[in-house]
């Protein structure tokens, strides 16, 4: 049987281990490395529709097991035909296995070997979420990538405890693996876990490898650490994993974590960040965080970034959406969240020829020096 | 000097009052009979973009002159370069003249001959609005069309009270005409007051004519009255205007009405009706009002309306939207305010055409008819 899911190397970079590659999907072939943006409940938030999200570059979104397990449900969803007919986003769709939302939202929780125990936040109803149960979610809901059940511990929790986790994560993955109804259409990746813990990242990784998944994830991380942490995992666990399946560092998205986990040979990354500081009316500019509510941009009639020639950036001023966010209107809301994405799918474009022109590390040092980046006082943007 | 607004007849309806014509504006040319969507903030509700809004079919939109006083101020509008170029909307923008909002939101109000005190509901700060200043603010901002400071008393309210009221917005509309900075490029509404009283309708008609407006608003009407009442004031106002000026029926946006008062004569229409209840997930349809958020619809996985072609109903199912609003995301708002709006675009697309054809009653029996319209029992669609 052919995978779900396949990866095309196109290159690597000459003087990182950043590649150039394609993920092959049954809706469809993108180009990585990616950014993909989170519709947690089948929707973006910020109301972007997904023409938007098409016409930014978006090619994967992801949606949330867990709240869609809440609501409306996985049995809603299949009827309604699966989540790209139910959103009416016919390009890739990505979703977890509940399990951080699990393990960082539910109340009441029981982790045994058999699965974690919890309340339903909604109707306070109990519920079970095992590694079966989470393949069982997804093979309804439909996306294109799925992920193991895993469990995500605290970056500095004690190493058994660590020990301990990565172990039932590699048993529950196998166990999820065999419960997978639709390989054929669906290809589910292993998540590497093990903190910050060297010899327990490289279990996690040799557990998962020999189950021989379509591709692999990176958890754990953007959960605390330090920069140097984080690049330091990567680092060690990226060889690790084979050349010929794509690589997922999960829950990050900002600008200097993209480039830096591209350099160490992560093709697809995902992050809630750009469209929740856009809510709350914060823009990613090639200068840093603007803050657009404030009041010094009463009457500056300039966009959001100069730079950028996005929507939001061509047609808007800041005067305008300092407006908008201090009237509270949705439509501000929406103008941000579009720039936000927009700006990080033109980063990784900018990514993507840089790899093909093997000058990533020029175009690293040019955007982190524009934002001003000081590697003494690390600070994402 | 050439006014501002002019209106060209194009036709009358053989069997109504209902006119086919053009309002010339200095942003463009706009089919009549219209409805006007309201962003009151200078942003259409349910984040709809203006080019949203062109794609449906707006030519002009409402902004309150009230709400942009208070924040972000004329000032700011006017160095922005007007609400055209602020808001990007670049076809026509009429604003009301802040009467309404003061005496229906505003507290520890004071009515005098020199016009309202109130406070700033945002800083508390004491305010005062005039026929003059109301000209001031909405020459700042730079609406096509403005509208003469009024006062809307109940419907119901005493004879003797209204008298007084109405004698005092013709003077107060004199004193607005005067003070109009810009009547080459901004065309300045009377409107036309009286409540439920013929005699002080009539009164109000003739005062405003004399003064020579480029157009006419009918106020003080969808404030309670039943609709034989409204019709009753309809029949008799539109008549005492002259022909070759647009009217404008203020606050009105059913598509009873929109209807009727299309056959009594009137060329314009506004309401937040549309977006308003859109955000609370009820949707206008050929067959009536749907609250997309019922549970009837979790597992309905028709179009909002089946006979719609807006981007919504060509895309989105009932299950879907009613998911939106259960799970509170932005988009289900965006998506039902878009179709409400094009629900009554679409609607007044069909009037003008009707009007081409003289067929308007077989229109309205159709429509009416579709609705199951009782008219024992008239209820706003």
């Amino acid at each position: 049987m052919e995978p779900a899911i396949k990866y095309h190397l196109i290159k690597t970079e000459k003087h990182t281990g950043a590649r150039l590659g394609e993920v092959i999907t049954p809706h469809g072939t993108f180009q990585t490395p990616m950014f993909m943006p989170v519709g947690t409940q089948a929707a973006m938030k910020g109301a972007v529709s997904p023409e938007e999200l098409a016409e930014m570059g978006s090619q994967v979104v992801l949606a949330n097991t867990y709240h869609l397990w809440l609501q409306p449900g996985p049995d809603l969803v299949a009827e309604a035909g699966g989540l790209h007919q139910f959103m009416n986003w016919h390009k890739g769709i990505l979703t977890d296995s509940g399990g951080f939302q699990v393990f960082s939202l539910a109340k009441h929780r029981k982790l045994t070997e058999e699965g974690v125990h919890f309340r339903n936040e909604i109707n306070g109803d109990k519920l079970f979420l095992s590694p079966e149960k989470a393949i069982n979610i997804q093979n309804k809901l439909g996306p294109d990538i799925m992920m193991s059940l895993d469990e995500c511990p605290p970056f500095f929790e004690s190493y058994d405890y660590v020990k301990h986790s990565v172990e039932r994560t590699s048993r529950w993955a196998e166990r999820g693996l065999k419960a997978h109804a639709h390989p054929d259409y669906q290809g589910l990746f292993g998540i590497v876990q093990g903190a910050g813990y060297e010899d327990l990242r490289r279990q996690s990784a040799r557990d998962l490898v020999s189950l021989d998944f379509p591709g692999y994830s990176i958890g754990g991380l953007s959960v605390g650490e330090s920069k140097p942490e984080m690049n330091r995992i990567l680092e060690l666990t990226t060889p690790l994993l084979p050349t010929n399946k794509p690589r997922y560092l999960m829950g990050v998205g900002t600008a200097d974590s993209l480039i830096d986990g591209v350099i160490r040979g992560i093709d697809m990354f995902d992050c809630v960040l750009p469209t929740r500081i856009a809510r709350k009316g914060t823009c990613m500019t090639s200068h840093g965080r603007l803050v657009v509510k404030n009041a010094a941009f009463a009457h500056d009639f300039r966009p959001i970034d100069p730079e950028c020639d996005c929507y939001t950036c061509r047609h808007y001023t800041r005067a305008y959406l300092r407006h908008l966010f201090k009237a509270d209107e949705d439509f501000g809301r929406r103008l941000t969240s579009y720039h936000n994405l927009y700006f990080l799918h033109h980063l990784m474009k900018r990514v993507r020829q840089a790899i093909l022109d093997d000058h990533l590390l020029e175009l690293r040092e040019e955007v982190f020096e524009k934002y001003g980046y000081n590697a003494e006082h690390p600070k994402n943007f």
